[in-house]
């Protein structure tokens, strides 16, 4: 079987397995204030030139979202999302469990725009009915870098989205599950620094990025970073050996490791849209990164998944679903020509 | 100024005060545990023919709202309800304070189908994702009696959507603040009786229907019932006085006056409707209760609003906006004149 | 029957009653936004010499403490509390419900002292364990006046709390449950100007000191009072007619009639505290205010059970009851006459 | 530097690593839906000889503590715990902020009773005050095996634990952070299976006993095992790479690994204690597990911490400290016996 489900069905890269192997015997200070924590985020700040950046370590995504979006808000403060957004759809309603409404926008592509941002503050703060107080406050906005559709905002959509947010006093937050996959794209024009200089607080994704698990967040904003050690402890993400974190984050930024196995999983995933399309089938959320996104007919799918593996979307029509192709770190670069071979095999001109 | 602004800017129907001045010097047992409650209570049940319901009175709708959806959910379970919705849109997010999502669907003027509550059950425990447990659980549906546009639901439409909820494991919550209005009003063939056979828990208005404040629940599923005072103090809505609440539904219920002054504010509504109809003006949501909704042109309104107040609800295009007249057992048969020759003069066969 | 049990069981004074009658007619304002309420919140701001300070009134005080609280806290901080304060013992875990710890100190007569709260915050940020991050933050210091046990804090206790409060960045917040009985208590030296400089937050009693319900919470601290009114919709403490509330706390604060009724109650309780004691019975918690704490043997409070109301506490020894008896602006002088004698007759030295 | 501040500053045993190591190039399903998983699940339901349990691995105490209580409580219930419990004490208000008090007992040498538990809930059921609704109700008991201090519940113990919650209706929950030590400890009289019957839920603690990370939560309540994938999902707790845990545990468990190095640190604890002992100095809550308590001078722990680390308890008087020294699978008995010689050396026997 070859596969193509996710990116997250190995273990971790070899790099990171091996600084946890040769760290196995060094004892360390719990909860994160040991030494590899403190070398992993000061080559963060570096990278994202923000030399006072708080810089922590969580075990997951969900966990990640949870506690920076609990920490920023008042309790009658909301979050603006995608509808598709992570946050929205995939996390049984953690950031509800927190407390605060997740106020939705109709994304194009995954995306939403700084238009509909402000549209949605202002029509908080000029209401038809008896008052803004009967209605959540829009206070974060939370977009996904790159989104659950694989797209990538472009410095100008952030810059905008940053520049509303800043004129209504709201936070901008991305989730960054797949930010390598996002920066290391092809026609991407945003860095780390853009991102520490136009977010609150954004997270490097390790768990969808080579890593065993783990995600970096890295905080800007002192309202949100104040006392952000007891927000991770609060909400159980506060791993008693930290360290493994530390490790597995210099392991992934050492000589831009990060970066450049990002870059091959995108090549791998541009390798099978170009197949698709030559083909004859349909993508949809064309994007540059390690999600493809293809409409195939169900005779198709059902010879192709014979032998390969990947997800289910959504069904387009009678004949037709909607499926996702995902590269990794992991893919072998055989089993994409394979795939393609497959695809070529069973396209609309064989 | 003549007042059809809303249905809440008197203080309450004269029999509501008679009783509570005759009152005046009766010593009572605190915390909703008195005779006056307990008569209420069980004239409640008699008019619901349900001797084994529990009743509750609390002191408004957000917090009865909260307090039962509280009561009713395990932490990853969520409401379902409209869009336009009050617990969607104007309670200040009070039930995601509780910790659990509102998943909205898109109503038909103002009401939702047992169409779509099947559909996202079904979506829910079919996804194409990693599996159910990624997102929130629906577990209970919340419509509106009367609705949010005035529309009311048929007793057949209550019916099938009570079966969808039975059939899936939901429970069925509705929401009565303008219970009175809906079952007074014309062509409604939904009775107390069929809300307490259907629902799982339902409250009878107290604070939009004449009371000063007030809401009378009525929980028939033991599953909410059960320790439910914990919840109602836990959540501050146990009055010290609370059989301030017993006392005015006591006088709202004798001699059915609930029905006869929801009957006679749904007729004053009906004149207005008629008026704007006959005026050439265009009825929303056309629907037997006590809120009118029309849109008007500026010109008129801006005239109108000299003399009249009424509720912005949005604008439609650049000439024209949407506006709500509400009636209520304290609207003057006179204002009524005085506002349907005010349309009539704007109106456009005029 | 003669009635001590509380200060709670009769509907309200005549004078908040008349208002509310002369009021009958008007046409107000929902939510707060009234007339009425404004002019209660100018009197309270010219009777605390706060003329910035905000002014709401809510239904209750459970309500109220919890939304004071809910709005004051960020989700990782704590209340400092007596062990026998009321959201540490009466109100079902309420504080808990919005998600914060309540951190119990041993009171001496129902009193927590600067001393207590200093060492509990040194001991916070000095920890022995792995930092202070693993135990939630103090941050906010709830005291009551007059307390549960009826005691009342000087004006140089309460210097000094909210002395140690502001050195260490803590809010004080003031339960004023029975705020009357203490303020017009004899020996009291503390004053509502007093209050409104010492504290962040306080409330002003109603439910307990002759109005029908509602609280008036002063806010002088403008981190707590942002958007205050979010906090009262989204908790369900904002009455649609919320006018009711600030038309009675006119009628309480016009004429100095709410500490008027206070020192009545006070002096009634004074009395049977003194009969008490030459009855040779014995008094715990002994105080200036409406509440009277009394030892006495389960022959007699058998015997006193027949005529008369009170409540009971806790078992003392296999012989005696701690009970209390309570006065208000209700307490007929004759039955506190009936009251005294009963108490006399089975007095010890009888 | 000799190393006994915890028992958990070293990355993992060397078969966990090796565990990890040769699974490297595995493919595996997420979300702990995985083979790895439902090995190590089926181990631990044979070990605790209920095949009908249900097993979840979570990332670590804290989160595991607060998914178990929150997916067993309804909104107004309460836990009962030590008032030295990890919950209680030592994670930020974890469970106040999924909304529920913890109830805390003074616990003898970190235990406590079956009466302890009845009186509370007796108290709860026959409150002197207006009714119990008005206090939050008692519906867990959280105790942990070993305690804080280091102590084991005898099997007597449980059992009338158990049979109090039984009888009363609460759920009893271990929490196992250290159950290995526990288990393992001389004069330990309780089992697995013991745990399984016993409790509704229990888990086995990962991180303290060997693991790089991982909790084995064992659930025999299907009230509490009841959807709890959306639980774990909802609280950040569910990993990615849940299989991670999965293979950690097959390699604790294989060959009773987990079992024999927790005998083996409690036999480097007991030389400890016997050494302190014999040299004049006082342990307190002596235990048989792998955390040794003892008071010595100032003067005696200020030189051995020039050589040694350990943990700072509290100041007993202005000459003494409590000092915790801790051992685990990582303790070298060479470092155990140079702690003993310098035990020795600063000896009152001198």
């Amino acid at each position: 079987m070859y596969l193509f489900q996710c990116d997250y069905n190995k273990m971790c890269h070899p790099a990171v397995l091996a600084k946890l192997n040769e760290s196995e015997n060094l004892s360390m200070v719990g909860y994160g204030k040991d030494d590899a924590c403190a070398v992993a985020a000061e080559m963060i700040r570096n990278l994202c030139d923000a030399k006072d950046a708080y810089v922590h370590f969580l075990s997951g995504g969900t966990q990640t979202n949870l506690t920076v979006i609990a920490a920023s808000l008042r309790p009658y403060q909301a979050v603006v999302a995608a509808e598709s957004g992570h946050i929205s759809e995939h996390e049984t309603g953690a950031i509800e469990a927190t407390g605060h409404k997740v106020i939705t926008l109709p994304p194009e592509e995954g995306k939403i725009s700084a238009k509909q941002v402000k549209d949605i503050v202002e029509l908080h703060y000029t209401p038809t009915g008896p008052g803004p107080e009967h209605t959540p406050q829009p206070k974060l906005v939370y977009i996904s870098m790159s989104t659950e559709m694989g797209t990538v905002y472009s410095l100008a959509e952030l810059e905008e989205i940053s520049a509303v947010c800043k004129a209504y006093g709201l936070f901008l937050y991305v989730d960054g599950a797949r930010l390598g996959y996002a920066l290391a794209s092809k026609g991407n024009d945003v860095t780390l620094k853009d991102l520490a200089r136009l977010c609150d607080a954004f997270y490097i994704g390790g768990t969808k990025q080579g890593a065993m698990f783990g995600e970096a967040v890295v905080i800007t904003n002192p309202l949100i970073a104040s006392d952000f050690r007891y927000m991770i402890k609060q909400r159980g993400g506060m791993l008693a050996k930290g360290w493994l974190m530390g490790l597995q984050f210099v392991a992934l930024l050492e000589d831009d490791l990060y970066f450049k196995i990002s870059a091959r999983a995108n090549e791998m995933a541009d390798r099978i849209r170009e197949t698709i399309k030559a083909a004859g089938f349909a993508l949809t959320a064309v994007n540059p990164t390690n999600q493809v996104f293809a409409i195939m007919p169900d005779v198709v799918l059902d010879e192709l998944s014979k032998s390969f593996m990947f997800t289910e979307w959504c069904r387009i029509d009678a004949q037709n679903r909607l499926v996702r192709f995902c590269t990794s770190w992991a893919t072998c670069e055989s089993d994409v020509d394979m795939l393609c071979a497959a695809i070529r095999h069973f396209g609309k001109g064989d």
